[in-house]
């Protein structure tokens, strides 16, 4: 059974925020995206755990692990590019909520817009994101279980 | 008479400004945020000081008290469910003035993004908030004064 | 031959990044924006050098220095008046990468919205933000030289 931070309770207490934790998550979630909005597919998949869950309204099913995670994304700037249209995520709002074991759940919320070369610009999606954080080998934050739900879908 | 960060001076010389409130600002109006946009008008209304004024545009006086701000959120939040429409609130931009009384302006931007359930997305408002918040007994920030101004009315 | 963070090699090694360093650059951009939509043409050239470069996608080079800027934002702020409408830059994003010898490169996103007196808000522009930050003699951030690119734009 697929475990997310909606479906199942948190596998540790909560813990003390911090400004220096909620700091450094910004900066994550900056990095992230903007890796992924430049199509650096295998970066951007470095920033998950090898064994991380993407869950998207859109897939009957989550996304487990990297190489369907460079999948996915490559697949999207390829179609992008092909259909002469960039895309950004913005993310913010972050709502940290650091556990005892180290692990740091957070509720964003993120707008994808869309603008389309030598045209216009719009909002192109509104969107929250449900992530499941915790620390690789090296300290630094990756996600382990995302989950994305879409204003627009029922 | 009415006293707003916009029509007095403010009620403490300036202090310095500090990281760690600018963390500890930001965390509060992502969870004070996610709370309105969840429909959870009672948690929402805590953020808020017993005596908060909320001033609008479109309202001839500000709101003033708590069981005001829970009745205002939560017809808004009813009256988007029957259309079959979710908003966002998306804050940021914050420029953090914390006074040496130990309360705290902050100027920031807020856009509203409506979803049509089923159909698109679009910004909604373009907003400026103009917030005065103080520490309760908890220590914790609440709102004590909110002005919301629209740049689509003159 | 203008250096900028694009087109030559760090001027420094790379620094340890740090979160009170996150949360003043976001404290300087929301501060500097703000400013910006205000039209305090004056207060907002301050925040960038004596010799600061701005390179844009519509000019056929950089603008260079304090006068060029007020002169170049006046003039925006002005026809937007005359225009009835208002625009708000909205950064965020901040991927805050300090450098040895005191400088900051920051990439973030900018979008512009536009709200028309009386009409509608919409998306005007969504902008990639690249700038070299310096400390100035009072220890304050400023912009030694930004690029701004347009997604709208090949």
């Amino acid at each position: 059974m697929t475990t997310t931070p909606d479906l199942a309770p948190p596998a540790a207490a909560p813990a003390a925020w911090n400004a220096s934790l909620h700091a450094e998550v910004q900066q994550f979630y900056a990095h992230q995206m903007q890796l992924l909005d430049l199509g650096e597919s295998e970066r951007w998949a470095q920033t998950f755990t090898e064994d991380a869950t993407f869950a998207v309204p859109t897939l009957p099913e989550p996304v487990r692990g990297r190489p369907g995670l460079v999948a996915a994304t490559s697949r999207s700037h390829a179609e992008l590019a092909a259909a002469g249209q960039r895309h950004r995520h913005f993310i913010g709002m972050f709502d940290v909520r650091p556990l005892d074991d180290g692990a740091v759940d957070v509720r964003s919320y993120a707008i994808v817009y869309v603008s389309h070369i030598g045209g216009d610009s719009a909002v192109h999606r509104v969107c929250v994101c449900e992530d499941r954080l915790v620390r690789g080998d090296d300290g630094t934050l990756r996600v382990l279980a995302r989950t994305v739900t879409r204003d627009d879908l029922a």
